[in-house]
């Protein structure tokens, strides 16, 4: 599946980005063996290669809910039509992406064709998300303010219809996790939906090197049923805007619609404060966009599968056995150092094909550090490494020693210096922009004949009206991707919205979204 | 939802396994908040404390199958009818069990009715299994020699519609992993068969502490499509059988339905020989059958999603702060031990509840060791330790240090002694019959008025035909469980059937099952 190693001119993904963004955002994941559609429409194969990217972001997210109180419960998948009807915004946001369980059993019909064969009394939704499904249980399960709060997560895969699937991005079928919680007070909830918000900031930052801004979704981009939606919103490298992660305070609504209700410390019955908060396998997408190069994959070190590849050069075959043994030794030495808290992970490359094409495929895989050793190699005891977010015809000569003892900085190094690039970059296409003209011209291509990467973020005064979304989102397909907290380090700065001349209360953040 | 604490001369658990088995295994599962019925016909919410178990069970495991070679991938949930029909056996075997996808969208009939909107042109199966769905990408991935071995797994959600739901044994959604591999020849993937096979055995003897009996299927049993089916098969405390983990020799059945092709080394077109593995949530269910008591469940301590959990005793507010700090203090001291290469797991329960009221909650939980520590033992410094393999009453005086140092072998203790306990009531159950009335008699409650625990694991002679077993299984409810693997330390011995006179290659073991 993989394409030939090119020309040194050429690069290995072909189109480049510039030449055509979600083509070889296609190619990068075929390259990589991360994906690829399946004959279910909209739904995906995830491949081992991108499936140990999702382990390790699962693993490490994991970890943060549980330190911030939450355990894991299993709910179940198909939701009976009536819970999900319950809550009206939820079911009218959903009922164009569901897919619809009416049948068990297969039967041959009289053609001799096999068909769907007993109809259920009441059809079965499957999950497009859980709080229903999930609001019938805790209505069972809190009957007191000491039952409260409930804290939960799960893992599991969601199905949503899609009419315009994209790897990754936008699938019929996709994991994530949702978490549920149920609390005592509205500032409770409230307090709850901003740490699950800042757990994902935190996550997307320092293990996906994904700097993101954060704020509030305007209502017409709240989720169904919500009271508010926050968000976080990061840019990839065709200046278009990716939703990360979301996080949800629900009010009293599906508590009300699911009869969640306890008894509260003066003895009257109140409804319960709920929240929820998801983050998908559209983070893989987010990161490919983001980090990929005209090469390939370029993963940061903490969700790598594989931190280290060595490949052993073999030339002859009287040094090859010597060559594959401090491979071999070098891989040994390498797993007894730690990164991040947990061990090296390093694969030897010993499969007996030419050094340049193994080499190749790691960098198309994404790996953060490529080793070269080889006969030469072993009397001069050096190795020569190659970091992946340098060019690829890089390497350091280093003592194989001092390698080892640097192996872990190098993987630190690499991971900051994608985050650090990765700010640069949004931070050059985030713009104020005050004129409606100016707006137009920043999110209008240059050379309306092809497609041109162009836009970015702008920061432009809002009047808060409806109107105004739909004219832009007509007009140019940008769209509000979050209003930003008001908090000290970003204090609000009142103006005029350029497109009405409305007062504003402070910028909001537009982009063109995935 | 938890029962009140009982009087002493009572058990915690209402029935008691003798007086009614089916009922107390529910009884246990409500009072540990393991999981309960959803609305879904059939489908149960797994609550923190079963779901706790079945994520150590997962990493667990897991870990063996990437020490096997295997890596994980995921495919997709939806597998188009015609794709499931190509294995004729396979659609007949599952036909019955399926859960189908015939709508998208839901819509507002001409009534006010929400009703399934837009209808597929090909309907989509709920996976009851994945052999089809990922044949398909398989016979995509496999076009030479150099391709094999393939060796997936994918820990998934299955649907397979039951008639008769038991929560965690037999329910219409479970969570399982199933793993999918493609060989050269027929010995490979006839030795992967056999590999995963031990692999399931040895998880479950040395973390479940399930002793099992390991062997073929006959071909009633096997699993549809299959040439061979391999099985590990425990004894619960009511003498019934459980198929614990299951693993296929697939032949080129599945790779012919699929496609599955390849180049051998010698330039000819082969199919694949294939295999498939699984185990479920149905582990669960056979754990608690196995070690629970009349006072709760009973967990092996590998699988403990707490081991050690510490009850602070605070009868007066004058020494709360301090019996509260002695508890964190021991807390911490315990969590810097390792248990079976990981930390010691600790829970401090500091609600605000009776002593004994906590501490039947951890009984009936099943957590190994349970400690006590109130304003006596700050004097003496002394802990009050119980383990939940003894009798709920007996307590130890330990010094607190003298516990810490020694708590680790407590729970390799505790794990020991289930295995053994489980082990000893296999055998006393199992026997060697030879005759068709003992056969019989063995397998016939002696009080036909009332359910009664009865029978157990018969070793008797079986002539290899169906007719034998669809008899017996009419008669008695009975069937082969296993045919035992000939090898060295199992020699065959012939005889004869008691059933049929007719000769027999050996014992094989009978059984009623779950």
């Amino acid at each position: 599946m993989a394409q030939p190693n090119p020309p040194a001119a050429k690069t290995a993904i072909t189109p480049r980005r510039d030449e055509d963004f979600p083509e070889w955002y296609q190619q990068v994941i075929r390259a990589a063996e991360m994906a690829e559609a399946s004959d279910v429409r909209g739904s995906m194969v995830i491949r081992p290669w991108g499936y140990g990217i999702w382990e390790n972001m699962q693993r490490q997210l994991d970890a943060k809910f549980k330190a911030t109180g939450h355990r894991n419960a299993y709910f179940p998948l198909f939701i009976p039509l009536s819970y999900f009807a319950k809550e009206a915004e939820h079911v009218e946001g959903f009922a164009k992406e569901c897919a619809v369980v009416t049948h068990t059993r297969l039967e041959i019909n009289a053609e001799g064709k096999m068909v769907p064969g007993s109809p259920l009394t009441e059809p079965l939704v499957v999950r497009p998300t859980s709080e229903t499904i999930i609001g019938a249980s805790y209505a069972k399960w809190v009957q007191s303010y000491r039952d409260l709060p409930i804290l939960l997560n799960q893992w599991c895969n969601i199905v949503r219809w899609e009419m315009r699937p994209r790897i990754f991005l936008r699938t019929t079928e996709f994991l994530w996790q949702e978490g549920h919680t149920v609390h005592e007070t509205e500032a409770e909830a409230r307090e709850e939906t901003k740490r699950m918000l800042d757990v994902y900031e935190e996550f997307a930052r320092d293990h996906v090197a994904l700097p993101v801004f954060h704020g509030e979704k305007s209502e017409s981009e709240r989720f169904p049923g919500a009271v508010q939606t926050l968000c976080i919103e990061a840019m990839v490298q065709d200046r278009k805007a990716i939703q990360a992660g979301t996080s949800h305070f629900l009010g009293q609504n599906f508590s009300r619609a699911s009869g969640i209700q306890f008894q509260t410390r003066d003895g009257k019955q109140e409804f319960g404060w709920t929240t929820s908060w998801g983050m998908t396998t559209r983070m893989i997408g987010t990161l490919i966009m983001m980090h990929a190069d005209d090469d390939g994959l370029v993963l940061p070190p903490r969700i790598a599968p594989t931190h280290i590849v060595i490949i052993p050069i073999t030339p002859k075959e009287e040094t090859r056995a010597a060559v594959l043994e401090a491979a071999d030794k070098l891989a040994a030495q390498l797993r007894a150092m730690s990164y991040a808290g947990s061990p090296i992970e390093v694969e030897v490359d010993n499969r007996d094909l030419g050094g340049g094409v193994k080499s190749w495929e790691w960098v198309k895989k994404g790996v953060p550090l490529r080793v070269e050793i080889g006969p030469r190699d072993l009397e001069s005891g050096n190795v020569a490494v190659s970091r992946r977010d340098q060019a690829v015809k890089a390497k350091a000569f280093l003592k194989t020693e001092e390698f080892v003892q640097q192996a872990s900085d190098l993987l630190v190094s690499i991971q900051q210096n994608l985050l650090t690039r990765a700010t640069e970059f949004r931070d050059a296409n985030t713009r104020v922009i005050d004129s409606k003209d100016e707006f137009y011209a920043f999110f209008t291509p240059k050379n309306s004949g092809k497609p041109e990467i162009h836009g970015g973020f702008a920061l432009t005064h809002w009047d808060g009206s409806r109107g105004v979304e739909d004219q832009i989102k007509n007009d140019l397909k940008v769209t509000i991707r979050c209003i930003p907290f008001d908090d000290a380090a970003n204090p609000p700065e009142p103006g005029t919205c350029p497109f009405t001349g409305n007062p504003s209360p402070r910028r909001v953040i537009w982009a063109k979204a995935y």
